[in-house]
């Protein structure tokens, strides 16, 4: 990275918002804005819109000429050809060629890919992932989304589609309806969207006392039950153990195929602290082979979480052709 | 690879013989010998006969000058530090420096992994893998292992034992217990002695007529229930279908994980041809998530078994430092 141009632009892709910055070698973010990505039915008039913007924003901080590449974290974005392919909640359909569409016309060099690969990459350039070589990233959203590091390198696959953790069958007998149409994926149990639905199950099967029964049940999300754990209500925590020995279980599977350093959580679940970490580690190390017992940090992502999305993605930029 | 040094050495270490053999650069074995690993107590011993046992076959050949590298595949062989550690089956206890110990001997260089890492390294070089940058290799045995291959490289891990996916769990509830002692292992289920279990448990439970029923329950073998079913014998035909649907449940999540263009099998099992490899293939198909479906082929060895072992071994020496 030459000090010519110092700067790389991040541009993270939600299916609400688009959120765009400008970003130094630091992992500073030097400027930022957003626009609107449900409003675009046509992608043609959203990488217009976009282009404005940013335009804007870059002359605005007098960078239009100092920008080493453009990374773009996207759902179903594939790194190897800078498409978005069938993204579920994304208004475009079929496969869009977002990173060549945006190189035209920007002029700079654009490389794209899934929105948790983005997450690796920022964690391991910013975040608590420096130094490591080999560690798996996992974010705990409304869905589960994975980007896996092995010796310094995101795995991307023969095709651009490695890295759904999130979709590993953790429960074969009787599992939970994924939004894949596939039964017992991690997702359908760890996701906040899992969360809420364990409260459910537990809600209506159960019959002691919860903070969570003022609430109407299909109101529940898993913030509501965060903030009864927090306030010491046992049904809630138990929650938080049965989500936590859960990833726990599919954690130690995973490690038995890269045997990594560390295993990093992202995204609103994770900031549950002990709540959630203990049961975690616990179940972990419980169900781990012999061999890696005591070996595997889990460990909480170490980036804002309001700048994470745009660093991760800018972290592509330094590497963007 | 110069013309002055046109051989390696490949030595197979399993735990009733040891095997080697000089290698050319186009899979060759030019000539081979061994010795019996379970006769040697010490390990000193052990290095001492193998020096002598091999350097008078390269004298044979012609060839003590002419060797890059020798490399070493091992039941729990670490590639990073070149020991063999706690491997249950040899005779040797504890933390085994044996890769120092041969360049020490040989003044050679000498690169040691374990056995499945070797063999994916075989299948690579010499092999059904040639081309193939991300492949996974099972290996079907005794046990069952795996050799992991993402972007051309072996996948190591932090510490040198990433690979253990005959010991991801596929089982949860009730599952057999595992030579790990844990319980659930696909080893269990998968490796030859699975398949015999399988046997046993199947024809303990059902009532119906077998060719199986001639053989004393006790001494029924994954041989047995091959013969059998080669003669269409129903029973051992429907204890291959368990035994390929487990391991395409298990193929279904690894690809989630690497996404690989290949899945090669090796071993006893994996030559029971379409028996094992049909339900192999409907199963993963079945439980793959839809982004990889009809995108992965499940392929067998093109290593003749005999000289796999050496083979595989051998392509380490070209890398050997």
């Amino acid at each position: 990275m030459t000090m010519s141009k110092p700067y790389v632009v991040g541009i993270d892709i939600g299916g609400t918002n688009t959120v765009f910055g400008i970003v130094d070698a630091r992992g500073t973010i030097i400027a930022s804005g957003s626009i609107k990505t449900q409003k675009y039915n046509q992608v043609e008039d959203y990488v217009t819109d976009l282009y404005t913007e940013l335009s804007r924003l870059l002359e605005q901080e007098n960078a239009t000429d100092k920008i080493m590449g453009i990374g773009v974290g996207a759902p179903n974005g594939n790194y190897f050809n800078g498409t978005i392919e069938f993204a579920p909640n994304l208004p475009w359909k079929g496969v869009i060629p977002l990173a060549q569409m945006l190189s035209d016309r920007f002029g700079i060099p654009v490389s794209l890919t899934n929105d948790a690969n983005a997450a690796a990459i920022g964690e391991m350039t910013y975040g608590a992932a420096r130094g490591l070589k080999d560690f798996i990233m996992i974010t705990l959203g409304t869905g589960v989304g994975s980007g896996i590091v092995i010796n310094g390198q995101l795995v991307y696959g023969h095709d651009g589609f490695a890295g759904e953790l999130g979709h590993v069958i953790i429960r074969r007998t009787n599992g939970r309806l994924c939004g894949c149409g596939r039964t017992g994926c991690l997702e359908a149990y760890t996701s906040a969207t899992g969360v809420a639905r364990t409260a459910r199950e537990f809600l209506e099967i159960r019959k002691d006392d919860s903070l969570l029964r003022q609430i109407p049940i299909q109101d529940i999300t898993s913030k509501d039950v965060y903030d009864a754990a927090v306030k010491g209500d046992k049904l809630a925590s138990e929650i938080f153990d049965y989500t936590g020995t859960i990833l726990g279980e599919a954690f130690a599977d995973f490690v038995a195929f890269s045997s990594p350093k560390a295993i990093i959580l992202f995204g609103g679940l994770a900031k549950s602290g002990d709540l959630i970490m203990k049961p975690i580690c616990e179940s972990m190390e419980r169900n781990m082979l012999a061999i890696y017992k005591g070996k595997v940090k889990v460990m909480l992502s170490e980036l804002k979480e309001s700048d994470a999305a745009v660093l991760g993605a800018s972290a592509l930029g330094w590497e963007a052709k």
